[in-house]
């Protein structure tokens, strides 16, 4: 694996514009956990990693605590004022409807519609973005200042959806490397039209897939495009065991897309390599971030490090869920994520896998610090890179101890992994490090 | 066990007044580490507590490094000055005479009786506290101010006290519960006229056990009114295997009456259950501490976390003994503890003990997180108080790993224990908790 | 051993001048990793201390991974300029040829010569020190005022060098004492005309070996006077097996000559008994210091704290290598280290090893709190230092269980070992404490 390889700035750029092309094509779909949104969603991003698999999984199976649901279709919703006018319109956006939405055809008072209005009242002219997967029940959601004028009087509504047993859709890809020990990626593909939460993720994760199949891969890189929740615990109850002996490292890709910040979520104990590495990562990226609690969590890493399953899963973000004001709304548009944005999270995620592949676990060959002039290791005198380099390989060698593996080292040192991994390659050529298990 | 249910003010106050009233009972008898006024107080201590034991450990038992020493009482204890008047008088105030003084009757000039005289210079009109258990002497304590004064000449001294075989006497009730592991308090009854140290404690402990009594009680009870130091050391001698096998957490209730001030002490290694519910209670009482280290213990602490002992016992108190000016003198009287001091002392150990009544360890029964909404778990959305609630409910669920007790959630939550106790209690009735050990 | 005896001012201020008197006869040598420069140093050093055995390894000889080199020797080397005047003359100061310099003797115009040349542009007036041991090349080292100075011409240069089969020479003592378990202290003497590093590290090893061939010892002292790297390598290629089976504390003694800072380097991973003495050592000494991390490192803890090695050695310094400006130059000479510098580093070393002769580890042999007045060790009541004794001993008891030493214990009670060493000793001649181990 080529590790910290920057693209040049126009390559960079070309990456975010493409990742952003991508999420605006995706953008108008109506996904939800089930249906042909989720469906046509996996069918685009198959046509960018030709090698998905595309799995249905029948309503009603059984997995944990769960059971996976009816699929939800729809083809249209609409209200008309009591003046005939079609005020809130699904194709308008796809918003405006109560995710999992039972069909409904007829007239309401405005009283009784109103139990079925959902509106955001601090953010008046958004959007709210409402679900309601496991309670039969149908709604709308529109803007709290249109709400707050509707004149009294007969609406007249409609909802033409399907709620019926069908299958649940999601995608794997499995992109084999050196070893079996995989690092797992796992993003979500049932929000509607939503930017940073959730096309930032798919888009992102995308693009990822497409620069591992280019590198050499020391890990084994299992990637789920998923909807939330359902999808990962289904999931789950399907591969728990394999997961548990070959994952070494996951993260959640969400929210990645936005130029405002870096969010860190640990894993539930943390300490695991993931949070080492996203750590990592974000330490040397120049950039401030935030670092959450796991207390602060909500999305599948709920699951993957639940307890007796305790995946090595964290989250490298940019606004965090939940967080920001747009979440869960309208104004999470094409407009909120941005090239740059997106173009930072994969950057940062890049490094974290970069400093996973970089990683390894040495002892040294020799008792004592080994000889470096005889192997022609010690540089000409004088320079500062020339010191820095020695500093390295010294402290390399110092910490071989079978104990402390390259990530420790470079924080000791402060430095990117990759540079120290560059250093102990040398080192193993010369046969003064020998790699551990 | 109910637990955290706060009595109305007036309760709360007529609690503290009755508390107060005891030690104002309690306050005129000349107690020691044996003798009759160990036994009248034993006396009315059951007559409150009528499960109470007494026992009688016969002067000359050993116990470890000891030896129950010989029994003390007094009579009556005088000095006459010069001119025949009585200068100190024991039936004044029983501080007046040292603790354990042999009998004396006779004349002494002025410069001799200097060597029995006992006195607090930075406190000049308070009566010092000074004991020999342990070497035979006879001594008299006096204000400074008034042994400046005192004119030279002859006096007439004496102490009317027997030092003999006979026993010495402590209580003890034993209040099972629905589990055989014990929770331990020890609370002394070997300080003559003195309230926050030492009838502070008594009072507090007897209110303490006549609250568990109308309590359900997950743990056994095991209280002790001992002399301190010799009372725990003759205890443990005979008891501590048992207690090494049975209990979980004890509290030192001392100190426990004024109202200037709370503290806590912790066992020799800290982090037992005791210390952990201690600072919980503390934690979440609204009012600030001072936390001390084992380095400044001073009462049977000293014994209960002896190495080789090692109980896991810690200290909540309001002022620390040897902390405050009254210390160990004539000013620690009845004025110094008040009915709301002596009530915050028995409603913090209240709360310790809550906290670990309310303290369990939990598995899930399910891996991945548990479908809430079709447990009719999931409350109505919208309110704060509910969303509480589920982020209690789900991070009870995500550290149901075995490892991670309620107090450790709730320490993460930053929420009482019991609030979290009830929270778990319904997720066990719908068997998503199994609760361990 | 008696501990912390402090000696009188004058006592201490002798030691200081002998041990400078003793540098100042050491300073003209020219040492080297081999040659006659160090047999002549250990010759003096042996006139000081009888016991030492001197060793020869023949050149060739493999240790781990280095071979012991050829042993170099200098009878004269200089520098005519083309006037044929001697500009640099190694009869003057021997940091003008550059260590191992092979033998040469020719003409050169100025630019050729130069690239032989080595100066220190930032301290113009001071010969820097170089040395070439591994790669054969001759030099000459002048202040770098002299070398910009140089007029063009034709030079004469003459190095009368042997670099050929011969032998490295080190001295040991082994210093018997109560217990098989040693202390080692290691010091090199390679440096040639140096003083703070490296004189100071000799000369103040030696007046501590006579200051514990004087003491009743418990522990056995391993004394090390080698060549810098490939001396304590070869010493560790051989007695590594030993060490690691009887070395429980270790010092590289060096740079203790200056009196401008005192200093800590750790062992590799920190918290060994000499790191814990070493710290003890400074923090009860008044003085502040800097504490250094193993990242820091530069002299033989190189080698004994390798992976695998891991020995518990520290260094307890003065200033520091590589951070003082006259490091590695001529300015690095007599006036640098003083009579009070010497003293200083010699008294921190002494107070570290007193503090390891003083540590033990106990066990109570009674449960609960001893009767300390049945054996009268409750001192008269009323005197602060009584207090203080007291609660040494009581708290000496406390954490008699086998896991607390007694370094710990000072450390909680923030006194010198020493202090609770005389009161621990008291309470083994009770019968309270018994040592382990």
């Amino acid at each position: 694996m080529v590790v910290y390889k920057p693209e040049s700035a126009e390559q960079g750029a070309a990456l975010g514009r493409a990742m952003h092309g991508l999420a605006t094509e995706l953008f108008p779909i109506c996904r939800s956990i089930t249906g042909d949104g989720v469906r046509q969603t996996l069918g685009i991003i198959k046509r960018e990693l030709p090698d998905l698999q595309i799995f249905e999984v029948p309503s009603g199976t059984p997995c944990f605590d769960w059971v996976v649901p009816n699929e939800w279709n729809i083809r249209d919703a609409y209200i008309l004022d009591p003046s005939g006018q079609k005020i809130v319109d699904f194709k308008q956006n796809n918003l405006h409807v109560v995710g999992y939405s039972v069909p409904v055809e007829g007239s309401f008072a405005l009283k009784e519609l109103r139990a079925h209005l959902y509106t955001q009242p601090e953010r008046p002219d958004a959007i709210p973005y409402v679900t309601s997967y496991y309670k039969e029940h149908w709604g709308f959601c529109l803007p709290y200042r249109q709400y707050r004028a509707l004149p009294s009087g007969t609406y007249r509504v409609k909802i033409d959806t399907t709620l019926q047993p069908g299958s649940l859709t999601y995608g794997e890809i499995l992109m084999p490397g050196a070893s079996e020990r995989e690092v797992l990626l796992s993003t979500y593909v049932c929000h509607p039209s939503l930017a940073n939460n959730e096309l930032s993720g798919p888009v992102v994760t995308i693009a990822l897939a497409k620069w591992l199949a280019e590198q050499p891969r020391r890990y084994s890189y299992r990637i789920v495009f998923i909807p939330e929740t359902i999808g990962s615990i289904y999931y789950l109850s399907r591969h728990l065991d394999h997961l548990k002996r070959t994952v070494d490292a996951g993260f959640v890709v969400t929210c990645v897309g936005d130029d405002r910040a870096y969010s860190y979520m640990p894993s539930r104990l943390g300490g695991t390599l993931a949070d080492r590495a996203a750590l990592h990562a974000l330490r040397h990226s120049g950039h401030d971030f935030t670092r959450y609690s796991f207390l602060d969590r909500g999305s599948d890493e709920r699951q993957y490090c639940s307890p007796g399953v305790d995946l090595p899963v964290a989250s490298l973000m940019r606004s965090k869920y939940a967080t920001y004001p747009e979440y869960h709304s309208s104004d999470d548009d094409l407009s909120l994520i941005t090239p740059a944005g997106l173009q930072g999270g994969f950057k940062m995620l890049q490094r974290a896998i970069e400093s996973i592949e970089a990683n390894r676990r040495y002892r040294t060959t020799t008792l004592c610090e080994p000889s470096l002039s005889q192997r022609g290791l010690d540089p000409a005198i004088g320079t500062n890179d020339a010191a820095e380099a020695v500093r390295d390989m010294m402290t390399i060698l110092a910490y071989a101890d079978g104990n402390h593996d390259l990530l420790h080292v470079a924080e000791m040192l402060n430095v990117p992994v990759a540079q120290l991994a560059e250093t102990a390659a040398r080192l193993q050529q010369q046969n003064l490090l020998a790699e551990i298990g």
